[in-house]
């Protein structure tokens, strides 16, 4: 059966099984709650572009993903975020790095595809056009949580040790209980087949000032075109050499393959173990959500009546 | 036979027939100095990713082309020069955005490639970051040719026509003879099949300030793999939204065509007309160079004693 379908991550990582309930349950809610307000839109008729940029709102809006609000810190303590949108059948799309002061990165970076010649505008002139067009802001300190100032020092003292080469190179803790390297992500198809990809985070903990990664790259964190719609999150240096978003298009488009098919395939040739997932849907509403990680926050629904919110693999 | 092959490129655009010869005469001489500067490496043994970087160095240097040296200017009369390298055996790459200073944007990529954990350093960081390495900065000034501000003063005034709709949009003069929106860029490969691309720019004349186009972005302006190396120039968004240089190597992965097929067909039917070119080598020392505007500056030589060096179509 063809009709709409929604996907949506709140990043991929190294999430340990036996993650605390109250780390658990409160990000299954938001997961549940994200996919009821993009369904409640798809059905109401709004074009795909705008559900993946409403649900994203909602991700960057809420503290325990690494996008807008729970944005995790640089090596210098600020915040960055970046973020990218794809409208599938004009292949239109925007996109923005160096944030620091824009609630809804998504946002911006829809408006530079709309009000520029541009498709991407980054760090002081993207917060100075954010000005321009009255985009809300606040001071970066809204951004930086006590979680992720946690965050920074664990992976400062980590670094620390690794420098030192005086004992042997640990494993990076994450006693947070999520992924240090998460993003956030929707992808949603309507039944008259159109496509949008949108994809926002705060980065990489620990990252330099100045670091871009996949999440803005058009082709790498995003992508969109007739047939799917991508959205990947992970480690973002392997997503952007392994061009994840749009080699599941292409692998669709050039080999014939199906969604689920193309998606796996990627996941499994196109980037290291334990650096990558993604969500996609594709044009007659299939879904998938692949990823090489101990887990992925995800969720999807599509119109035959399958909905799934998960964190681990589900068998 | 299979060998080392090189191509190099200065720009396409609507670069008109009839351009006089003070104009062809340097930058044809420039390409084959440049040219013969690339054979020379190859066949003395250095790496394609030295001979890449070693002749979008010397193009950068040189002032009849929109980078480096001759970068074209921003709405605000300064440069912002961007550039990207990818090495394909490896698929080891390093980009760079919003540079004021740096003399080789080229070798900073490179830098961040090798002395960082990330791929890709924009703006103020990526400024930072090349002088605490020691690398060759200048005065911005120096990058602001009286080419390149009569450029910017002729795009102003159409603009401002174009915005009192009091007369018909005209046509976007180019008296200055060559391309607006070129970019340079360098494929190699030696007879061991190591392939590499880099790709520099000054961007697009009267861009946005904190605007970022394709060349940084790998998979559009730049892509390297285990089958081919590609270099793009031209309309940077309908590059990035094209994935144009992934999408040639995707076609040769994915769909089994040639190198010369597969460009022929990205250049054909994923961008639009009068929009892109790009340069291409394989691993097995085929070279192809086409490009659906009116010329691209381009070069190219293989190791079976095939060489040119036009700007025009060849027939």
């Amino acid at each position: 059966m063809v009709g709409w379908a929604i996907a949506l991550h709140g990043g991929a990582g190294d999430i340990p099984i036996d993650l605390p309930d109250e780390r658990r349950i409160p990000r299954e809610s938001a997961l549940r709650h994200c996919l009821d307000l993009g369904i409640s839109a798809l059905k109401s008729g709004k074009p795909p572009l705008d559900v993946a940029e409403l649900v994203v709102r909602e991700l960057e809006n809420h503290p325990d993903f690494n996008a807008g609000k729970g944005s995790v810190l640089t090596a210098q303590g600020t915040v960055e975020m970046e973020a990218s949108i794809m409208d599938g059948k004009t292949k239109r799309c925007g996109a923005v790095s160096g944030l620091t002061t824009v609630v809804n990165p998504i946002s911006l970076a829809r408006l530079v595809m709309e009000k520029t010649p541009h498709i991407y505008l980054a760090f002081d002139a993207a917060e100075a056009f954010a000005r321009a067009h009255g985009v809300e802001t606040v001071d970066s300190s809204h951004f930086i949580t006590p979680e992720n100032i946690a965050r920074l020092k664990q992976a400062k003292e980590f670094n620390r040790v690794q420098l030192d080469y005086t004992v042997p190179s640990p494993k990076v803790p994450d006693n947070c209980g999520d992924s240090q390297i998460g993003t956030v992500g929707c992808v949603a198809v309507d039944s008259a087949g159109n496509l949008a990809s949108a994809t926002s985070t705060g980065g990489y903990v620990n990252k330099m000032v100045g670091r871009i990664g996949d999440t803005p790259v058009i082709g790498a964190g995003t992508y969109a075109n007739h047939l799917c719609a991508i959205s990947a999150t992970g480690k973002g240096e392997d997503i952007i050499r392994g061009t994840v978003a749009r080699d599941v298009a292409a692998l669709m488009e050039y080999k014939g393959l199906s969604l689920t098919e193309a998606a796996a395939y990627v996941v499994d040739q196109s980037v290291p173990r334990g650096s990558c997932g993604l969500v996609a849907v594709s044009a007659n509403g299939e879904v998938t959500m692949p990823f090489n990680t101990t887990g992925m926050f995800r969720a999807c629904a599509s119109e035959d009546g399958y909905s799934e919110i998960a964190i681990w693999p589900n068998n």
